[in-house]
């Protein structure tokens, strides 16, 4: 596994510390901005305001040797699989949300309520599939 | 960026070349299973039967400096930006694909109609969140 990433880009948000991000996506929250570093610019041709689109990004700092956890910010909390959160502490802390493009222009693309901070690495942007119809 | 991946198992499916693969996610497609290594087996506690997962792995073999590339199969198509497409070929070859959980025991998940190659390393499990009403 020739398994080092790349940084494409980096992620603008409103949140400078970790305590201020909120815990999920909010797709009424704030206006947030993926830059795209500019040897890689070129590679949102062909998308278009409305697409829906995953967005993967490196949650820095996390811990990732956690198996298990506590559910929620609560220490006390019962113990439970990190596999079955969305906790940033895992052994690859790679951040996912899905999202519709608000805005499109010279490499950057404009979300809405992302919940990561402010410069977080940007490894991948891709077209979602919608989720089977329930 | 401490950048390295963790592989935290692999994934079973019925391919074993790339031409055979499918070109994307058929929750209706063969049954594949996600084998934790015995380290992590634990952290799928807190998941059950029915429950939406997102499944990221890594797409072995991609060429990784494509920003442009054709649509589709054929090479002649229009070239297109990398992160407008699912395909393998992209800076970082992080495969996602959101599907419900069929059973689930003793560190081994099955799920539905993945697209990848038998024995693809597997990055991550988290629970998925819906995409936004349409």
């Amino acid at each position: 596994m020739e398994n080092n990433l790349i940084v494409i880009g980096h992620v603008e948000t409103p949140y400078k510390k970790l305590e201020d991000c909120p815990r999920n996506i909010d797709f009424k929250g704030p206006e947030c901005r993926l830059v795209l570093r500019d040897k890689y610019e070129e590679g949102i041709l062909g998308l278009h305001t409305g697409d829906q689109i995953l967005i993967l990004y490196w949650l820095d700092g996390s811990n990732r040797d956690k198996i298990l956890q506590a559910r929620g910010w609560d220490d006390d909390a019962e113990m439970t699989g990190t596999f079955s959160l969305r906790s940033p502490h895992r052994p690859n802390p790679i951040g996912a949300a899905i999202v519709p493009i608000k805005e499109l222009a010279d490499g950057i693309i404009t979300v809405q309520g992302l919940d990561c901070l402010d410069g977080t690495q940007l490894l991948d942007i891709k077209p979602a599939i919608k989720l089977e119809k329930e």
